[in-house]
């Protein structure tokens, strides 16, 4: 199946590569032609003119975007005046889904269909396969299902769920229909919101074994410390890099994201290469903003996102403020760094 | 090399057999002469009296106790009577591990050597392999490894982490001597702490989707409600188990645990076999405690575990202040129940 | 001063009356003649017909709206039509602040003026006084100068901050110019998250003292069961209202929400008369959003905010997907109801 | 009433001086003669020297402890020899409720009386009174009640909750006898907690206050960086010690705590003679722990807990190991401070 590619960063080029694999043909567009450049060596047609582009792909045209979300909306704007009714447009970012919600009337209006794909992988889909989550209506979809087949991961990237039998349907091979536009980037957001929850309670278990030998360490003895009790219940010194491998086998714990905490501390035990000061990129935050606005609880995934913003600075005033109260009420003097 | 099985429940009686088949001496001793049998009759040599027990074991006798934590100090004090120095307990149950720390005094000061084994793996261990943790000393660990190696699942249940090669390491075969007395039983319960987390992200995430729809109920129209200001961002009606599958492949947050979210809502889409009344069973209070003790922070792996005991009622009185405090301010009424 | 007000709930008649009494020209609209009549007959003019309210307001006309938040665009939908360039609208309510932004905008375009006052006082600002968060043009918040300072407490209401001497400035009095449009609500619905938070703060600790006998009542003894260690640490029964009275002198947490507890706890100390479905009017939940767009981290008035959804009901799906995990990796069956 | 302290500090100091203005009966003791020689000139008698005071008490001796947590064990020890049966110690410190359940045990072998007493009133208590939370015998703490009563606010510190009429209870007054002996440090602990809970709302709300104005500062834009969607929401600049001075009268969220906060940023608005290094001096955790070991939920306490061991670097190697894992599933680099 022909498909027109925009966007050849780490996500678009992979994918561009892994369809060619599968005999696809694609046609790849950027701006950057080295970019271009790159993909056409891997067996795809390329240009770094949009009109070329447009021109080149077989009605009706189908073109996957695989761009920032910042820059969908300006790409969408240079597109439509060059298609035509029918043609279709795939955003396979990260963008909000009420973005999708807006952008589908707008292009629905014109003829256009807009597909809404929330794309997991990083940068192992190449090899690994993609896993989509899709939003749109369901003719236009179906049409991509040769795509999707060939991104995802396939069934035997898992063992069948208990129960599933016969012809494995498309989420038992990795891409999912969820619902009308925005529905896939919903899908997307959650997936992420959760990812975050994740990685914050393994950070927050592996810390609390790296700090498992507390009671070995010199104790301060003053007012506004306090004394740890029983200091010989915390005297391990624990391997936490081999702790993460080992519960990568027969624990209940196991997960890809475990996998990559192993890795990472394989490489660096102490994990000093990193300063720790942890980007979000959005989806964490519309996932609380969603769970709020549905009025349903999401603590363990805010308490996620709210420690990347500390990691960055963002609770200080408020620190400052408690260090405040406790001077007026108390007469406490803030211990200098060193001491803590 | 042999062993003796004290309790034979779902996780001992499997790991008797796991044990046997890998052609292990095992002698089990349980109070239920039925659980015996049925060991007797997979390959095992049983019996219902302790000191037959005992007696039957080679010097120096292991023994590994398989029972619930509340039982573990009673058993070893019928044991210790039967035992001589250099014989060495083992256990492996959810022991706090305070205890290891004070019961391998107790035994030591006796000539006897202590071994705490946290084991994961559940109901699945059986074929899939049992992941160790393990404290204790040295040489006595060491003199345990044929047991620990074909309890479990080997390395080649999981691909070798980057970096990896030659002759695996204990951890890659999913064992791990962690440190002395406790370490065992500390790292498997911050293990369970952080399962608590990463059950939480996934049910917060997959409760968001499942209340996707909320923009197609009927809105409640009054003082005490919010309103919701874009219903039409919410009208989806999003198939959660299949979300649950197809992140299975491909995705960031594939892991052991999806995997069985996968296989619960395959049988199950709205759960309602299920009251919601979520049972703890201690290593996420006691990894909460170790964090509070040791001074690190556990937002995610507290807020998991708040969740549970609130399912269970916990905050009724908590809540009912906060009517009370609403009233008391405002004037405002509960609402009934019905509409909510 | 001349002020016409529209909305004559609990907050609106009080404001009324406070404000006759102080002397202002108050005219009172309201649909139901019955509101109307009762303030009238404490020395308002009133009129259940819009038209002629406006009508026997002066120019530039003052237009306060004291009505739920749903209903203040159709109001002033009503009201713009037989307005004039001058009046000025103020909405005294608990807008969401991007209304306040968005409404001025469009009055502007029409050479009206509007002002978002956030309103705190609840039930008692009649005897009390009310706070005034204030959003606006300056010109137009010094004209209603006179209206804020009698509706607020004054500042002999509390002891003037160390530091402060000389003339009283308004905030001393109980009302604030925080900023242009919409920073009057904003201020408002902070104001209301940390009342959320503080709330929440003495409803947790309340509870745990009423649960400090834990270690008195019957343990349950089973595998989905935590015993309590040390049982004899939880054997207080204490007076929790009485607890609620000794702190509100002296204490560090001496508070006015503390003053209503130590209310509510009075006529019921086991507040039996509530059942714990605690509403949220919609502040709470802004507050959270605009921390996740700040960036900024808020886990306490989230986790009070979370709180609010599960007393209703909110992490049911949740809860049942936790019990099904447990089901599914151990073999964990929910306990009845009875035995928890 | 006669009365001997022992503990000469902040708190110790201003007891008795608030006591001897009460007319009873003061001696001091200090290992400081400095310390003593103050509150001679103030009215009390003194002494450095242990035998002295403990010689100079009338018989049955009440001696008053105000020293540190972790020097109360070694001053009833150096004290124990020297008093007689019937003498009472009254430990009016922090200490964890658990020790005093231990010490009274001991000390009543010996014939000797214990109260524990939690003390609230800081650096402010001289002028304002103190308020007590007491655990002890029922008659031992009748005999104390002349000094509860003098070093209490009274009961017009503060109006009385409705209801409440006729001859005061000591709760009315500041001091409550909670239970046995603990149960007067139980509920101070729980006190703390909830003050943790409370400073922290209030950190959180003035500090999404003080970032009202994010929309105004420039945006970076990069793939790490969630774009603002809607700057026009957070272009306020509001002044954050002029909102907590307004909410001092006639807001929901007036309280002392919040006069204090108005106090500390009137003197400096932006804190900045503050680092943010919040200490925490046991309370909070021990509130927390009691929590978990009675299964009710703390989110809000535990957050503002948690918080504090954040803003003194306890979760730099969590924060680190989540820049690992974007690293490694993403190839996300970790932008340089000046960025963020």
């Amino acid at each position: 199946m022909q498909l027109g590619m925009i966007g050849l960063g780490r996500m678009g080029g992979n994918m561009v590569i892994r369809l060619i694999r599968a005999g696809h043909e694609c046609l790849v567009y950027d701006s950057h032609a080295a970019a271009v450049e790159a993909l056409v060596a891997k067996g795809a047609q390329g240009t770094t003119r949009l009109e070329d582009f447009v021109a080149k792909l077989t009605k009706p045209r189908l073109v996957w975007l695989m761009v920032p979300a910042a820059v969908v909306d300006p790409v969408i704007g240079s597109l439509v005046p060059l298609l035509e009714p029918g043609d279709t447009i795939v955003d396979g970012g990260n963008s909000y889904y009420h973005d999708d919600i807006r952008r589908a009337g707008e292009l629905r209006a014109k003829g256009l269909h807009y597909v809404d794909v929330g794309v997991s992988g990083g940068v192992w889909g190449l090899e690994r396969g993609y896993c989509h989550m899709i939003g749109g209506e369901d003719e236009v979809v179906r049409r991509l299902d040769p795509i999707f087949r060939s991104l995802a991961p396939g069934v035997e990237a898992a063992a069948r769920t208990p129960g599933a039998s016969g012809e494995p349907e498309p989420a038992e091979l990795g891409y999912l229909h969820c619902g009308p536009n925005g529905a896939g980037h919903f899908v997307k957001m959650v997936h992420n919101g959760i990812e975050y929850g994740l990685m914050a309670a393994y950070a927050e278990g592996l810390n609390i074994i790296h700090n498992a030998n507390v009671g070995s360490r010199s104790q301060v003895d003053d007012a506004e410390t306090t004394p740890l009790r029983h200091p010989e219940h915390y005297k391990y010194n624990i391997d936490v890099a081999r702790v993460a491998e080992v519960w990568r086998r027969g624990s209940v714990v196991a997960s890809w994201l475990l996998d990559l905490a192993a890795s990472a501390l394989r490489k660096s035990p102490d994990l000093d290469n990193f300063a720790g000061r942890v980007s979000d990129s959005g989806e964490g935050r519309w996932t609380v903003q969603a769970a709020v606005e549905e009025g349903v609880p999401a603590p363990v995934i805010s308490a996620a996102l709210f420690a990347r913003f500390t990691s960055r600075g963002a609770s200080d005033y408020a620190d400052r403020l408690l260090s405040a109260l406790r001077f007026e009420f108390g007469g406490h003097v803030e211990k200098p760094k060193a001491e803590q």
